[in-house]
């Protein structure tokens, strides 16, 4: 038995919530999870967001291959801030555990970027898992919002249409990011190169562009590393 | 081809490294990583650590089975700051990673505690695997201090010998750790519970030993990616 100490409600997603007083039944890994995973009981409540800031408390009635319950309690979260990290693609399989981390430490949005020495060639075969991946963090985290994993992109494209807010370049030949805090609120980006890292002419593009370096150890990263690493430095900063 | 900007010296292992103008020859492993992953040539030099802020230049001469070489420059780098991880079990073959990515963040020590809620089942078979993770991300990360992996101790054992510095817990309780910027010298301790957190006698344990709570996210972590927060946040940390 899990001791009561960590029995803090139960997180799971569902496309779209319904009003106080309604029915909602999950999808089918959702209920895995709360009848198999977890072993939810009936009348035990849940939380259920859509993953947009939206989070509903959900008391079961049914648990089984689909479970069911009535909405309790129904709210929106306003969402003050936000990190894009655009990011070349990293050796082998190690995109997926990119994907999971980055959703489990609350990233917005991944931007995968094709870049001269790199191209996310796996990402259209991997498309599933790694949406199965991100969704299983989001319970975990217990979080309202969710990863947003977009297709990848041209670094060319991708840098002709910059955000406003801080643009930073995960680069060992920056600042360290410990004296630099993230943003407490509006919108972050963060670019990391490829395996192999950016060429010369992405560099001197993202500075053109007003990018400027961050270095997030002494040590030299790998690609999902420094992902990671840019990812918890944005998690750990101050709410405002 | 891999283009030149990229061509930052080589790094690998050595138990050993013997003095200006003395000869080295590479173990298996190193060699192979030499001759058949990055393809070196002879006439090359490439950097040798002992993990133990050892530094070596070595002008590479043989390129094989066993790589050799002539010792061109030797230096001892002094160590400023360490970190401890001192980490209860993550669930399944989640410790793989979460050694590969403290040996790539520079964390000096992995200490793995069995706790009341969770053991390291795993460690004695997974032993060999770690050590070559750990070697690896130390190539990779071109450093000169190696992750010091300790065999699992009880919760209790580890308490009774706290050392002296700064000891956090990480904790959704605590303080951002944006707002408490890693110490820039002497030794760190970081506390990560297992899969199912500390137990509530082990917190107070925790507390009352001096360790404060330090919130590495607004979410809700799993065991390794808290303990990989966690050693970003140390990571970034601005040197002395």
């Amino acid at each position: 038995m899990r001791p009561r100490a960590e029995a803090a409600p139960r997180s799971v997603f569902a496309e779209v919530l319904p009003g106080p007083g309604e029915r909602l039944g999950l999808a089918e890994d959702e209920s895995h999870y709360l009848a198999r995973v977890v072993r939810a009981r009936v009348g035990e409540s849940v939380t259920v967001t859509d993953g947009r800031g939206g989070r509903a408390e959900l008391e079961l009635s049914a648990i089984g291959r689909v479970c069911e319950g009535r909405v309790t309690r129904l709210e929106h979260l306003a969402r003050t801030r936000t990190l894009t990290l655009a990011c070349g693609a990293p050796e082998g399989d190690r995109g997926d555990w990119l994907i999971e981390k980055a959703a489990e430490l609350g990233v917005s949005v991944l931007q995968p970027l094709d870049t001269e020495r790199g191209r996310w060639e796996r990402a259209a075969a991997r498309e599933a898992r790694w949406a199965r991946l991100a969704r299983a963090a989001l319970r975990q985290s217990r979080a309202c919002w969710a990863l947003e994993l977009r297709t990848p992109e041209p670094f060319a494209v991708w840098l002709g249409r910059m955000p406003a807010g801080p643009l930073w370049l995960a680069d060992p030949a920056g600042a360290p990011a410990g004296a630099a805090p993230a943003a407490a609120q509006g919108q972050t980006t963060v670019a990391v190169g490829p395996a192999s890292g950016f060429s010369d002419a992405e560099r001197k593009a993202l500075q053109d562009n007003g990018f400027q370096f961050l270095s997030l150890a002494p040590s030299r990263l790998r690609t999902e590393t420094a992902a990671l690493a840019a990812a918890a430095w944005w998690a750990a900063a101050p709410g405002e």
